[in-house]
């Protein structure tokens, strides 16, 4: 049976051509610099961003936390917003893996403003610790962007006070859609920045760490401390290569999918949601029916072929992606009044 | 030249009575168990706030931070107000030993309320870390108290998660003498308590912490892995034994001072503060001065013989101590004035 | 032009029946435990190594981190030979992770006796860390084999004393090929094994670790906190199915093929190695050439397509894999004659 | 009842001077930087060394694992001897600590010689740690010193390499006195240096960290994380000094008295030990007497008033200090005939 999967877009599958491409890869042992592959995607990645050199990991998470690591210095403390993937999403890994505290902004729209960002920088006092990097995401974890303007401002209060910055980019290429700019306009801001080659580029594996070349050699090795280095990785290389060179042009696809899907969903009373904070693939809305225990229309969906995760803080997300048409979206709009009316 | 010191009452002078216990203190090797003197302290300070056992410790952060790593295990996430000690005034320490994360509350009087506490649990995601601890604090390090009813229902609440709860006493005594209970009577809502022989209570160096019996053993451990075991520490016990037996009745006498204090102040036109606030021996006031830079209150004062900090997040605080009598008050205030006026 | 490869079995390519399985994989999003492939060979390892379950890993060492990590508790200290994988060339890994600190037993043959490790074990004294773990490796990096009834022993010490072992077992079929027992004959005395789909298995990517479902239910959450947790891994588990069932038979074919290098390294004089210590597909030995740089070994055969690594302590290793057959190694062996004689 | 302790030299009792500076001293908030006693011993103690900076601090494992803290980066690894008091005796702290892999060396004196932590040095290669650190120890924990040759060349090839060297001195002055040396001759080929004012100058609690000024000023700030920060230290510092200033000049007492120990132990058949080796106040010996119950002397010894430890590694330690004269030495070789004879 074929699902319409709408849980995340990490669950695309990759495409055909994805397949061909690592059936002919040409590998080799990276660990001894050996795979042209990878190199090739290292590469390429890296000029896509603007930055010196770029390496090929195995999840956005570990491209974070090679940033954090790479970074800091044991007894650091990094700023970042309180719903940032590296403070809610990532196991709490920065305190294990770099021995950092988490000094996290609330703010209303998760948007570090430079005002938010300055008040969290500690000082010199013997009782504090150093403010060792600040994290920033683009496209935010809530389905929106933030602006250049705010992210240029942020990166030269960081540089006026010495802090390096990191850009947990999982969405930059969605980020850079939805504001209209290129990903290395955006990741001009920042000294290091992660992007994944999964999700909306459809790769199967893989994310990508870029920055200056001394940092990349020194977040090698640090690759390697989390086992993180592989053999003959180029197989995942070759998809990655199509997801850069193919795949970012059609996320605007899966934008335009997401603002049709918020727009219908609006048809069903008791769904609240707001169009204008539909900015990339996601849609979330808050589902009012004091009758519909929301827990159920997961089962209720699952049973129609519809995957979606449960309610989350009170909220549900919809994720569009490559496996999903508009005509998916309509059969998900029929189901839904179906249950619910 | 004798200094009014309003810095924090760590800075108070032992008594003679305690240089006296010093000067006579039977002592012995404390690594092999042998310190009389320090026996006799831990096991005065076990029954006086209700639990098993206790133990000595160098100071009231070396307290804190043990609790954490004998509460938790690598990797955890501790739940503690975005203004607790540990959180600002530790460096960072939880990340560096039991590689915790932090997960802050924001709350507007700083008490954690137990829904802000029951939100900030997790779930069993694999993405999220285990909660391993909450942490409390009492006196808050804003000059109030939390009300044993809300301590109370934070620890229930712990109890049917199975999560532990330290508490941070630094200021134990003084909240129990403002809240008009027993020191036993607050700690019987938390698994471990660290509280301060010194401050208010002046005793030169150390600080408590007491658990079960099984919990202290293993802090005792950890201590030695900190480099806190110390040879014939029963020096510093003595002052301790006099702190708790002696100095805690005086506590009141230093709440009463800092109302008398922030009552004064009021006298001073621009200055902003609460007198309902002023709950132990801290006032906290905005001095509201257009025309006046307040960087230089510090030195003004200093060559009146007055130790104050500087502003800190807009606030002055003046902490009364041991040290500080009713004369010295109203000489504060005379020499403000002039200042000022 | 293609090189005859001798530099580690880490280097050898996948085989077309790989890339077809490859080609064709069902996938799904393995963090969701939506990958049927990655699920098929998760329990295919579990089966042939006869622990309750398995988890597929990006590598060797991540396998092996991961081991210390979920056994260990902060602090603990760990149990290894001092030539151990976990100890030279996994970049310091274990007390970043895990916090542990290593207790290396030097042994002559690298072998772990009984008296040794029982000699390393900590005492409960106040200035001791607890040992928290025992890292076993069979194969030996040195290239020989641990006999059975040593790691029995070891392991019945082990469950004496309430300590875990875990097995380094990143040529363990190698291993049960040397001493004619089953994979699951040697892992019975280990707790946890660790053993890698690459190298003489020739999966492009990935190593297997595995234990009670316990125990990998707690190594996967630490999977996802190094970053390990991977998509549509399904690709790579596609080819390490074929590893462990079409390729553990062959290893026996590049032992032969090690015996025989080593025999005929014998003709050239100078050259110092002991036959009975090939026992799997390494050949360890020294050139005792005083007129000659050994240095110049390395590029010397490179530019006649012969790639190895350079002198380590000494001695110089080949390693037989897939991609060496005799003939290779005849050339191997007639060229270097030509070089040093 | 009065004992004759030989368990340790960190049994001493402070002396009556010492309590009587203490009584007197003057006092701060050393937090602050408030306590001139503290300030007078830590330029005393700058000076000792010939360093330009100390820091007090409230045990050796406190010096030793600031030591570490301070000069490595996480995932460092540091060279020490497989005895040394790093790895045997602070609860295996470096790892937790500072996030360092220990790199042990076995040596049949326990020294470490040049070509020996030559060959321990990591190359760059990116399977292998840094070397961050090399620790010596003088005096060694086996009762015996370094010669300053041997310090001078390890020293240097360190500089070469870029490697700084810290110095476990938790007997520093008896090595300068076994030596005949001043403390500043040794400390001279170190960067850092750990000496305690207790054990054998007889102060009751505490150790002194020296090195550059830049090195003590990041160390303080470690101190705090470790909750090391003491208020009115002064007390111990008072006594601190008196260790300094009268009692160095003492331990060739000590020492004496050791060779006198060593001498009449040797009356008793079946007692070996190597009086060469009595090179400080220590006596190592094994009592060959396959009819005695080695554990039965420590009780039986108890009985007469006087403490020993029990055996470790098949070898007895008796530790003369300023509380054990010559007299009491006869009567210990008394009993001991007693009980054996």
């Amino acid at each position: 049976m074929r699902y319409i999967d709408l849980r995340s877009d990490t669950v695309t599958m990759p495409t055909a051509e994805m397949r061909k491409a690592m059936f002919e890869a040409e590998v080799g042992d990276d660990v001894y610099g050996d795979d042209p592959t990878i190199n090739r995607l290292e590469k390429l990645a890296a000029d896509i961003v603007g930055k010196e050199a770029a390496m090929f990991v195995a999840s956005g998470t570990m491209g974070n936390q090679l940033g954090v690591m790479t970074h800091t210095l044991r007894g650091d403390e990094i700023i970042l917003g309180e719903n940032a993937h590296i403070a809610v999403h990532e196991v709490g890994a920065a305190a294990v893996l770099s021995g950092v505290q988490l000094r996290t902004i609330k703010s209303g729209d998760d948007i570090l403003y430079p005002e938010l960002v300055e008040k969290a920088i500690r000082s010199d006092d013997i009782h504090e610790p150093r403010t060792g990097l600040i994290c920033l995401e683009n496209a935010l974890a809530n389905g929106t962007v933030v602006p250049l303007e705010v992210m240029k401002k942020v990166y030269e209060l960081a540089v006026e006070r010495g802090i390096p910055v990191h850009l947990d980019g999982a969405r930059l290429f969605n980020a850079a859609a939805a504001l209209g700019v290129t990903a290395a306009d955006i990741v001009q801001y920042t000294d290091s920045v992660q992007f994944c080659l999964s999700k909306g580029l459809c790769a199967p594996v893989g994310s990508i760490l870029a920055g200056t070349s001394a940092f990349i050699n020194r977040a090698r090795k640090n690759r390697k401390l989390l086992g993180g280095g592989m053999r003959q990785a180029g197989f995942l290389a070759a998809a990655g290569i199509i997801a850069l060179q193919d795949m970012i042009k059609r996320l605007e696809k899966d934008h335009e999918n997401a603002r049709y899907l918020g727009k219908r969903l609006l048809e069903i009373p008791g769904i609240e949601l707001n169009p204008d904070k539909i900015q990339i693939n996601m849609v979330f809305f808050k589902l009012n029916r004091p009758d519909f225990d929301p827990n159920l229309l997961v089962s209720k969906f699952f049973e129609k072929g519809i995957k979606i995760n449960g309610e989350e803080g009170g909220l549900f997300r919809f994720v569009t992606n490559n496996d999903v048409n508009k005509q998916d979206i309509d059969f998900v709009i029929d189901t839904m009044k179906e249950i619910l009316l």
